[in-house]
């Protein structure tokens, strides 16, 4: 199929300026003025939109098992929701609990996405055990097209590795190439702070974040840098949400630490109050790290701007409202964490960034779309508009207006955690390797169309 | 003229691709695979080349009378020197003295540019006094094209502003949106260190760099932030030669200052020992801030990889070792300060940064282009490769080999820094504004066709 | 005159331990368990009380002319209210003009002191202009006994010296051994601030700590920190009122910069919202630094504690509410800077620092008294409780309550910025060199007894 | 017994004054001038002499089991060596194994010195297993006088205590007002650093310090601090070598976390080429964390003259060059760990930092004596010169000079660590609760004099 796309305002990560992109297949042939097409090209007429590479959300879950519940979105509901919000690309976490093959859960979760998808899809490989066995399954996995790990140093016993595993995957990370991305909170911690909490009665979502205050998280990266350090690796810290947390990094860049930091959309537009809502409404807001007090909010978007924050994320774990997390009504460690967000990362970050001045276009699409394509081995196919990439478009139309509500968005869950938000511009048209998925913001893709990525390790 | 550059490998600050470009007129036309080309169009094949777009040098000084002597170079020999080593753009410091009117100091410096450069050029303006008369003086010229500012912290007396005048130049400055460059030194602490060092008989250029200790920098740094912070101002620091000032900057910019750093090729690949040198061959390397301890290069390496130094520049400022350092010779505060750089500045961040594995080919093309054309207003028009930009051109061979020397450079200057220093690659072609200026490495191209460019202000 | 204290504990610096203290004379003559004394020995019975060495306020204001007017206290009224309140020792600041001669400054301050001070008393000199004429009066004050210098990065003009002359203030401190107090604010950005606030309009009280936000502070102590830095000189910065100033400090001692820290009673125990109060009434809260946001008490309180901080002054400078604070009712600049506090600096400190547990009694006495001594050339013979040492004790009831109030305090001025706060314990006796100067609470001593301490330069 | 030193010059942790020392039975009991004794008092000329209280060594290893072998001294040779050095007290680790029974091992270690130390004792107790059945004889053991712990974070396994055990330690220890001493490394990472350099064939004693770099402790003072911070409790951090290690306490302490750090003399006096010498000579400077590279000296001294750290301590544990260390001849992870210093820590300290004016002589006394005392519930029993306090008592020749050798050292050790270097002053005579153990330099105390010390918990 050929695809032209004339007078959009072309932005990507660096540049800006007014041209025609002409598809041809699934990738991008040409890029000029005035372009001509052959017979049967399909037209878009972009003029006064926002031509941007397809986002890529380098950080949800979507299979997820969870205290015998499963989180509420598949591939499908969960792909169509990201392509209406832009995004063309997934990095599924692939989390094992310590007790499953590796290998065998590869297969698992690909199988997931497979035949189901409407975005292309990769995993971060979670090593959540290392031991004799693992690594030549590690091995097998990157060769077979999976160029990233995911460790936890939270949730020891469950994903969590110890020190010595965090030390060994790290060290043949290096010796791979591989990028390792981490959860980092010490568990121990968390746990005893839960236990004295709950011990002192206090039960509800408002205690979530007394539980896993800011100096755990900070604590998580000092420990992971100094690993870091020591074996070479290069690490991605995921959902950073405070100051604390950011410093470690970068103190620890400074002295030539290989280290990218995320943050996801929540952080950067709640705060802490929304946990405090009564009638267990809080609940909605529970995540991990959870959502911080409002002062960080500031410093988050000043890392951000900085180009510090390499990329914003979703950590999408959908759970409802109803049932599951109600699960924790008694009890705020019993609350599924996680909030629906894989739908509206990119126009919320519009709307509280590009449109209140406090980023620019090119960092938005360098921090939707571009970062995470580079670190994690996607680039030049993805991330970006020029010739030879993939055809994964986004023609957003900044001058749209709407409302967020759970009564229209694609996700599964009963719930939106931004229900009555404002929302300024959408995706008008979204095209995945020169295939219109969105047009004129609904879904009009093929779910199973998307592809399974694979990359190859860059990180040496 | 058309002209079509085959099969290159086209590198931007974001991308890396394989495509043809076809310039028509001054700028690019299209950027396509095996896209056709009119009749008379010159082709270059750039198979196994990268193609990137024109160097900016934002840190030179060409006219610069400096007591009773000038600086060597000319509009002619520095900006051939500057397209052989693939820089196609100037900007140059205008800094009259306090008693100069700075609507004739524009014109006069503006005129020695002007017929003779064969690069495009622009400047910053010199603000070295402020008092009543200023601002409509400085509106003017601002409207005139010119969209940023410089500053001196050091020199009091000669370039120097006060306190006073630094707060109503900022002020001005973020009123009309015009970023103030800044040489951020004490100039008291210099000053009377300078007194010291020579009344202990301390005359040789070893204690230049004495005279001007890091501290003297950082506290310069920390001065600036302050008044940056509290007028709202968007702010360059030039010449940044140490981690210490670096830190205060970002420090800085974590709270939220606007904040741009440049680094100077000789901190990256000089250290102290070269000013130590006997027989007075030191003098070659007396600049300011002076080239520091060994233990900086690696930390400016990697605040260079993080992106948190913008941009490389070189400070150009040339002057013979006979005759002119030579007036120091007894006297190390009499020696002219600058190292001839503005031809080799791409060629050693290319060899020492690129060859070496310490920075990415995306960075040194952000480094030595595309953040200067942002930050000063340049761009899309410069410091990329896209449909419509100005077509210059670097077309980089990096499988040349050969040799810094002042007998075959073409600065004007009687020695050079790196003389005998192995350089990696070259620019093989270069153009400015579609037109060819270097062929095969050599200068063809027309004195005084270079242009000068009408900046729009941007740091609102 | 012979006076023997029984029984009390007595806590010095660093002592805690129940004795007998004899006083021959001017100085103690011995510590033991049941002491004979020789008869006619005034014996008091300090069981159950803490027995302190008198306490040092280093940084006051009594003869201070302002704006045509005169601070209220004189020698007489100052050092009642100061005796009332344990403090037997004060070091004034002698600040000339810029066009006065410090010699006969000093002998003017020094006159008004002299036969009307129940206190011992010594000055730092202030150094508002260094000119050729300068070092030798200011040898000859040295010799005269001062060994301490007084230097103000703010107030240029008037009290404010240029970066020359704080360069060769600290140069000459160096070499004679002398400390440097400074008061450390930017002055230009100030005086900037200033004017922009009023021609917005802001014109009130709360205005005044915006137009010295703690940027500016921190500035000036990074400023002071470089040039203590290069020319070796020890300094003091007087005032420190937020964590920023303090860190600036700390940072610079780190790398071997000899300074030491002192803070003021006012931002121990009030935060901003006291000069937001309506009505003017926030004038009387009126101090320069400003008083700070609320989250900098509990920071200064950490670094008191932690002894980073060395000395609690007051910088008390007493104007009236009326008349005197009402000159600024239009202007908040033309508000006499200050707070009545040299009565209750120490009983504050108790009530909010010892009986809160915040710091512990070695601290207090630290704080107000024996670092104070140390730093300025008075230890040993004060600020302890050694043999030998001046007989200057507090006997101090942790068990009295009481009420701080204008209506009963000892200043001449006609508010307290305390009214109605409640005050744990009180000092009650105390005595100058032997002779009982307060006893149960009330000023039972001789105006003009106090003397004029020589002190050597101890700082080399 | 009935002992007066008459004259000389006493210096506290704050005092510095002349005066005689009357000491009745085993404490202090009056201080003055020209003070007169009963009949049969033995008098001491001190005229000319430093009286200071007897030094207290906080951290040292007498018994020591390790490796099938027994560090060299007993608390006869121990006790002898430390009280020719000028100590009095020794706090010993008592470090049971894992398997060990908490209760049993306090037995045992006391048993090893009572009735034979010179010196009066205490441990820190240390905490190598928390289980269920830890709290209650935890509890026993601060009942019975022992009112501090020791962990390890390094070690793991065999002294080293999990996460969620070091949690649990704090927690008691808060509620106890105990105060916890730790050893700060990460063990994982000097686990995998020493089996990589092995691997590599790195043997000798040059590669300790590179298997334990100062990231490693940097990062476990990082770790401790965020458990102290969320738990409360009051912590000491033994043996900190490096600046990066004390930052990351000095940064928690601003946030309010009780933190005191202690550095060692070897740390102080030597550097990382020791451990670098020829045919195995390094060995003798093997102990952990690793004595650093020189540039950390200064740096320390820095600490230490600002009181940040607050004691020095020796970490003594000896262990003979010949058959000792050599155990480790192919494998420096085999060489005993340890430094013999627990007799020349004072005089090395008093020769390189009194003597060349690095820091006072009130800092020798409070980092040797006084704050060791305050921070284990020694004071003012110990740590001072006052009424009531132990007569424990050095009287310091600052004129003597002599030369440190394993020859004439008491220790039971077959080298010195110092061998051949100048020692300036000594403990001329030194008492033990007004016994006198050390008469013209040489030991004539008794052994299994010496008393344990029941200590009251001061950390709420
Ligand atoms: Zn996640
Ligand atoms: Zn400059
Ligand atoms: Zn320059
Ligand atoms: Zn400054
Ligand atoms: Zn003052
Ligand atoms: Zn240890
Ligand atoms: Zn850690
Ligand atoms: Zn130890």
């Amino acid at each position: 199929m050929t695809l032209l796309i004339r007078n959009g305002r072309i932005v990507t990560a660096t540049d800006d300026y007014v041209a025609d992109v002409l598809c041809e297949g699934e990738t991008i042939a040409a890029i000029g003025r005035n372009l001509t097409a052959p017979g049967g090209t399909e037209v878009i007429d972009a003029t006064g939109k926002l031509v941007m590479p397809g986002f890529i959300d380098p950080h949800v879950h979507i299979y997820l098992p969870f205290m015998g519940t499963y989180a509420k979105d598949d591939y499908g509901t969960a792909s169509r929701a990201a392509l209406v919000g832009g995004t063309t690309t997934l990095i599924e976490m692939c989390c094992p609990s310590r007790s499953e093959d590796p290998l065998e859960a590869f297969e698992l979760w690909k199988s997931k996405a497979e035949g189901l998808s409407a975005c292309d899809f990769t995993f971060h490989m979670g090593v959540t055990r290392f031991d004799d066995d693992t690594p030549p399954k590690l091995r097998q996995i990157v060769e077979a097209g999976v160029a990233s790990f995911k460790v936890f140093l939270a949730y020891q016993g469950f994903f969590g590795v110890d020190d010595t595993e965090l030390y060994k995957t790290l060290r043949l990370a290096k010796e791979l190439g591989v990028i390792v991305t981490a959860h980092c909170e010490n568990e121990t911690l968390v746990a005893q702070l839960q236990q004295k909490l709950l011990a002192e009665g206090k039960t509800g979502p408002e205690w979530h974040e007394p539980s896993r205050p800011q100096e755990v998280e900070a604590e998580g990266v000092h420990h992971l840098m100094t690993f870091a350090e020591l074996t070479g690796a290069h690490v991605y810290i995921v959902h950073t949400s405070c100051d604390g947390a950011v410093q470690a990094a970068l103190d620890a860049r400074r002295r030539g630490v290989h280290v990218a930091i995320e943050t996801v959309i929540p952080y950067l537009v709640l705060d802490g109050t929304y946990a405090q809502q009564p009638d267990f409404e809080g609940a909605k807001y529970v995540m991990s790290p959870p959502i911080r007090s409002a002062d960080q909010q500031p410093l988050l978007w000043n890392h951000l701007a900085s180009r510090d924050i390499a990329t914003v994320a979703t950590d999408h774990a959908p759970f409802d409202f109803q049932q599951q997390k109600e699960m924790g009504r008694d009890n705020f460690t019993l609350i599924p964490n996680g909030i629906p967000t894989i739908e509206h990362r990119a126009t919320l970050l519009y709307t509280h960034g590009v449109a209140t001045g406090r980023i620019s276009l090119n960092t938005f699409v360098d921090s939707v779309s571009t970062q995470a394509a580079k670190l994690f081995g996607l680039f030049p196919r993805k991330g970006t508009i020029a010739v030879g990439s993939d055809a994964d478009l986004v023609i957003y139309d900044p001058d749209y207006r709407g409302t967020i509500s759970a009564a229209t968005h694609q996700m599964a869950t009963d719930y939106s955690a931004f229900e009555g938000w404002e929302q300024i511009g959408r995706p008008e048209w979204v095209t995945v390797r020169g295939e219109v998925a969105v047009r004129d913001g609904a879904f009009v893709g093929e779910l199973g169309s998307g592809q399974f990525l694979k990359r190859e390790p860059t990180h040496f």
